[in-house]
């Protein structure tokens, strides 16, 4: 059976095993686990921030992220298909108590326009006030696309002159970095508070870093003992993504050109996919999945209509070739 | 100073204060006071539902009527500028802690396609939810447009092919009423819970009444409570209330013509002003707010380019003429 | 039918009304109530505070009260009988977020002892941090009771000394004045913020005061609005405030007085009821009031095993003497 | 240095390790980690319940487990310095929105007259009702108290009639299993939600399971996703928790005889050290920390004259024997 229902399925490596079972270790809650604290350092190095904090989920680095910079009563401003919309499940509405506004676009990217039209200054204690500003990239549910570079520096001094806060949700930042060449702090310096997860296409079992300021990283230290993520030898996980960040980062490319594959397959213009997700939009999304399925190959639903498929790490290229091959006949059928 | 800033400014008359001198009260926490309860059912019999409750604002009303629909993690959809997404401090989240996504009408109306896009079944607890549309009728920020019944109909529709539930924020429901000549029970209709305010255009001092099913008002009974809306001999509001629906719901149409007169006075097509609100794009919004109230003319601005201009139960038409020429002067200079 | 069940069934009389329909008004959101200003300034003064904020409910107030010392994580202390802990339906968890400890006093006191065992200085981020202290002044399930003004002095040395606020839920502290004479002034020096409730012995129909500093009271007049407690011309309420305690604050010590003739009649030694409120403990609590009403005296549970029995406003001498009479017959029975 | 700060701090052995490289894994998000799930059955088996989850920490297991029992607006009881109440960080309020109210004693222990007392049923919607129970067993901060199992019993009763939950904080269960050769299930029979951790006496690094009903667990899972705790291929964690009970479990009994040596050491009777966990009273707390540590011991303070020693897997006996001859050097100093 070849998984491509998400990135989120591959599973560690004798190598990443071994790095796992040899990791230095201490309690995390008291700040002294050393691969941890490496770990976050590396990251928010690479990001070009101040400091980074681990996090047992990429949907609690989110919530705690965006947290930062949105208190209860106030808005984040992201577009309706976003993750943080879509896919935590109310989560900072339920645990921060913020509220959100959101824009449409078939990619899932920022719309300028859009953002200074639904833009809400502090007009005073009548209104709900804009605080921050929320972009994915690469963007899940549009299909892996990517935030074109020059839109976030817009993007970022237009927050700047408004006083808002950007977020970046990069899950899949790493899938961005691959495919544009663009630098990673030069995605980091377009936002306030980046989250990045170990967990996707780099292949780390678990894990998440939220990434800012050092007083951001630790006002979110405290609320990720509240939320329940305060783990103690986590180094174990850190391990892992040290690892990833070692072997997985440019092997990305790899499957970027297995997406574009299966696009192909799929009967799509493969120019249009830009990383490692492919969606579908089938008014028999169900049975797609189910007639892949009953073929070798697992493919999900991430909306009534839209088939997602995903390449990664465990996916090899003769794998891609055979994922191929079948949903070109199942789509077919 | 003729004040045109909003229609909740209107002082009760001297008939309204009799009648709220002469109201027969009791302890509505027990559910005691005849005129608090002769006004819930009046008011639930003239939208063609079971059952209201009094409440002491709008906001409340509207938190309460949205939480009976949608719960924490849940999700609720409206127009990016509706009274619940932009003017109730994000107490939706804050207090209910559920979550928004919006569609944008340059007329505050819904826009079935948009609803359909947005719209999110249940996909199994990975996604959110959507467990309500909600609806402004008259939208307020977009300048008192009615939302056209047909359409309220089929989104009604919609909503029960999918099982979520519709809130109309009915605030000044009165004035599409007047206006369209739709009776208020036929806009009940497309409703499961509505919202409708007396101290808008109807003028009574204080008070809202959320209506709905017996079972969801009986709820909203006890989140009103805990929310420290329970208040105790308020007849004296509600007679208020019914003083107004007696008095000063048909007269609504002189507000609209006002409102066509002062929109004609600033250069707009007084057929696109549908009801008692005037909105102007203006660069210059706060210099506009300030010259006009130098001029004894006062209006609000409710977005940083928006001016605000409401014609309401204490603005004669001399008022409203004065106020015309005034206003044609500021903007023309 | 005399109604004993609670101070909060009084009825505006003549003049309370005629000072209700006389009141000058405007929107009090904007701040623009005379009525509502002057009445806020008048009680700020007598408790010797900068500033209040008239408020729909004194749940409301007591929510806002404690928010403005006790953020979500950090704790609240109070008495276990206290009515924010037991009559407000959880608000302040489910609004504000915050947790509660408790100690227990029969006489629903501040035991200085018990609140020194339970304080939690902030220790670090590991611990939830003691914010506030909050005493309710009388204690209403407690019977009334009056907490000495050396310890509230006690306790307020100690609140400073540890970095805690204090919070005065005196929704009948006018009891409390009036029985011992000590100044409200006095007792308003005893804490950080307070709360005052018009609708219970002052027997006005509805509304509450928060009062404390001019920040304090800035920053609940939005939570006030977020809570969907933002009135307009509320003013007609605040004029039975005024009225009340122009009228109604010095005869409190009737209904203290008849609240002794009550207690003797149930066989409870006078001298333990301190103002207006008597509480029975019988296991046939449901059947005592049962039995009551069916010969005129309506008195209420307040627990599964207590009886609650009120003086106030509409209970004269007369009434009180039958009412003794009625409940000494029905307990012997 | 020989850490006494906690039984969290201990690090994976080598067999662990070894255990954790080999684990088969899979996305525990979509419920196909075979490790995570073959963990749950034989902890829910263990303790004689239909189901687990596995979570991030006991803080995220608590306050899951106790939302299963208790919603916003409702309240639970536990002693006062139960660790629900003081070290979550007030996540009960801040994320469930449940209220609190506490009974003290000086050895943590269920006093069920207490409970009897403060016990709220459900009287109608103007009162907090009393949702559930909860009892930390061993009790942290009281010293690794055990709780009576015949008291358990009672408790279990009285929830029984009165409609209550009770949920068990079995973060260190084991301890009391071990101590008392009570089977776990029969501890496990006195609740109907339990919280259990792997990484404090058992020596996994991280890893708590909530331990109850196939519908509690099923609706836990969405929650601990909204809370970010949905982590993927944690098998690997899992594994550490299955090998931690097939070695660690019986050897706690050596955890106990150095935790009594340590006491008698600190001059206190040793019979009054249950299980794992010394608690001196001390005014000069801090002090003693600074001074342990000088020497090479670590304790910790866990409130302001409370230090805390503990002894876990990383203590040998000559561990404990030298750390019992420099505590009480410091101690007498």
């Amino acid at each position: 059976m070849i998984d491509l229902r998400s990135d989120t399925v591959t599973r560690p490596s004798e190598g990443m095993r071994a790095a796992m079972a040899a990791a230095e270790v201490g309690d995390d809650v008291y700040g002294e686990d050393p691969t941890v604290t490496a770990l976050q350092e590396r990251v928010a190095g690479l990001l070009g921030h101040e400091a980074a904090l681990f996090m047992p989920t990429g949907s609690m680095s989110n919530v705690l992220a965006v947290r930062s910079l949105v208190g209860p009563g106030e808005e984040v401003l992201c577009e309706s298909s976003a993750h943080i919309a879509r896919a935590e499940l109310g989560a900072h509405g339920a645990y921060t108590g913020l509220t959100m506004r959101t824009w449409t676009h078939p990619r899932g990217l920022v719309d300028l326009d859009a953002v200074r039209g639904l833009f809400a200054p502090d007009l005073g204690p009548f209104f709900v006030r804009t605080a921050a500003l929320s972009v994915e990239n690469t963007h899940n549910f549009a299909g892996g696309t990517i935030q074109p570079i020059e839109v976030l520096r817009e993007l970022k001094a237009y927050a700047g002159e408004t006083g808002a806060g950007v977020h970046l949700d990069g899950a899949r930042l790493w899938n961005a970095h691959v495919a544009t060449g663009v630098p990673l702090d030069e995605y980091g310096a377009t936002a306030d508070v980046v989250s990045v997860c170990l967990s996707k296409g780099l292949g780390a079992p678990v894990g998440s870093l939220l990434v800012g300021s050092a007083d951001v990283v630790a006002e979110a230290r405290v609320w990720r003992k509240r939320m329940g993520g305060g783990m103690r030898q986590v180094g174990v996980l850190a391990a892992a993504g040290d690892y990833a960040l070692d072997h997985h980062l440019e092997r990305l490319a790899d499957d970027h050109a297995h997406a574009r594959l299966l696009a192909e397959a799929c009967g799509l213009d493969p120019a249009g996919v830009e990383t490692n997700i492919v969606v579908l939009d089938r008014p028999d999304a169900a049975t797609v999945v189910e007639r892949a399925a009953a073929e070798g190959v697992r493919v999900a639903t991430v909306g009534p209509r839209t088939v997602r498929i995903v390449t990664h790490l465990d996916v090899s290229s003769a794998d891609a070739e055979r994922a191929a091959s079948i949903l070109s006949r199942v789509l077919s059928s």
